[in-house]
């Protein structure tokens, strides 16, 4: 037996559940759940509550109540079967009486693993890789990454003109983009657990880097502030040290270092913010996962490109990518895609190597 | 009285049907029409014709023979009273019996001009300015131009990469965007009566210029195939020489006399498919009416920009567009575009002021 018309909707609802708490889950997965009462109309949602707090599941059979009896909890990721902070969810789910666990991801870890098992033994329908991929893509994307790479999930965020320009030859970029496009920037940083530029950018542009709301007011919940500074440039009156947000000046050698040191404090989505040198190096060593592209319809036909030399000579060797969104921002353009070569795919092996390594 | 809710799609029929002659019609405009019978069943449907062919109205009148009487011309341009090459569609809508006439734009030449005023005498009734914008802004739009301001309408393709790189480092550039894109090009160029280069891309691409059918062969009609070539670098082997198509190589020494050369040769529409520095040039003179950007989900990160100088230092100093049209072409990205700034318009003058004249 496959998923329902029902379940595929309620799946479909727990996936924007999942995104809706991104940001906020670290190191934890951003989950969502619906139960669905026995007749297959939704009586209750959740998603995963900041790290301590219950997970998507629990918070979806508190809504439900009785009327998780005999139903069905479709749920975004395999219910866990270990006690971390909290309880079994798969226990949970036993206790609630539901008849049938619809899941879009098995499990990738040992530790959490055996909610399945443990659910089937108790006689419970278990269906698994329900509108897997989608998940995967979604809410789910950084923490896999974590877990199959342990290194976060980077999304690289530029801001540029038509013609691929970031600032004008005077240096001058503020402000690129209208004002849709930069509340759709304060969005994505709240959606990610640091935010990353290199001393450059800091020094250029000097920004806050935090996360205001609509009313321009900051955030609750801020991400992580980081600056790439090897060489000690940054100065003690930044913003990004104005203790609005917690900070951290960074000595790395290299993007994978820096990740590394992130991964260390629980990070598993990072916004990669930096000028054209820092996102050329993140480039370079296949550490983008998405890209967010915001474009202006300016031209400056001058001025700092929106990625610097990535060691390409020719056009049959450009870093491709696919586009998965396209969308008008006010008047400016977002392009979202994915790189279509990964970490440890040997394509980014041939690809550096071709143009001198990276 | 205004437009009727079956006059108004009848007007959205009719700019498609001026928009499928685009390319065919120079130096007439390229009009649609569409005839209503009396109880607003549309009976004809028409287009303008190639010089010395009949007008769009009189082909509509034609497929709708005696269902035209007491019925409704619905025309994207007002009715000429003039007998130029075909006799006046005035007097064509008169014989045929129509009630009434609706019309976007206005006739706006002495020569022609006088239709409505000639219907309205006989007991017509005539509606102009109907949803006349977006005619203005489609099909009539070269011609417009013509007339307003003596020279052809320009609209400037350029296919990139994201980071806004129209040939990698070492110069290539065979394939940026991919087979949807490159098809689209074709219809574009056929919508054109002529397609400009300059030598550089000439001598660097050598590229056949032509219209290609989407079985690949050459279209019947084709644009004329222009070459800026100032210092006679155009070798006699350039492919665009071909004898496939009529080509001019000219020696103008501004793009405003280029398009005072094409405009005595009856051209209205132009598809400047240059390179950088040609693109540059026409920008720079205000003399780009129309953009169509197509993107390829790709990275350089050096190479040729999709622009050269515009002489613009200052982010505040852009040449600033408007987003008219996103849409996904295979995998690649098109974004058209209208310049905010035009020919005649102070804004243009105090922008070159601003950045050394043009």
């Amino acid at each position: 037996m496959t998923a329902s018309a029902a379940e595929l909707s309620a799946m479909a609802r727990a996936r924007e559940l999942g995104a809706s708490v991104l940001g906020t889950t670290s190191p934890n997965p951003a989950v969502g759940a619906v139960v669905l009462a026995a007749d297959g109309t939704p009586v209750g949602e959740g998603a995963t509550a900041p790290p301590g707090g219950p997970h998507a599941e629990v918070r979806a059979l508190e809504q439900a109540g009785a009327r998780a009896r005999g139903g069905t909890a479709v749920v975004t990721l395999e219910p866990c079967a270990h006690t971390g902070r909290t309880g079994p969810c798969a226990d949970a789910l036993l206790a609630a009486g539901v008849a049938r666990v619809v899941v879009a991801v098995p499990e990738p870890t040992q530790l959490a693993g055996g909610g399945a098992a443990r659910l089937r033994a108790a006689g419970v329908e278990v269906e698994l890789g329900v509108a897997q991929q989608a998940a995967e893509e979604g809410a789910l994307g950084a923490w896999l990454t974590g877990v199959r790479e342990g290194r976060p999930f980077v999304v690289w965020k530029v801001a540029g003109t038509l013609d691929g320009r970031v600032a004008a030859a005077d240096g001058s970029s503020r402000w690129v983009t209208g004002p849709d496009a930069r509340a759709a920037v304060h969005r994505l940083r709240a959606s990610c657990d640091a935010v990353v530029i290199g001393s450059g950018t800091a020094l250029a542009d000097d920004p806050q880097l935090t996360v205001r709301n609509a009313d321009g007011r900051d955030a609750a919940r801020q991400p992580l502030r980081v600056v790439l500074d090897r060489r000690g440039r940054l100065p003690r009156t930044a913003r990004v040290l104005d203790g609005a947000a917690s900070t951290l000046v960074s000595t790395a050698a290299s993007p994978r270092e820096l990740l590394g040191e992130l991964f260390a404090r629980d990070v598993r989505r990072v916004l990669l913010e930096g000028g054209p040198t820092l996102a050329a190096a993140f480039l370079r060593d296949g550490l983008v996962d998405e890209a967010v592209v915001h474009l202006a319809p300016k031209l400056l036909g001058a001025g700092a490109p929106l990625v610097g030399d990535l060691g390409i000579t020719g056009i049959g060797n450009a870093l491709t990518l696919t586009v998965t969104g396209l969308t008008q921002l006010g008047g400016d353009v977002e392009i979202r895609l994915r790189p279509n070569r990964h970490t440890g795919d040997r394509r980014v092996a041939d690809h550096h190597g071709a143009t001198g390594g990276s």
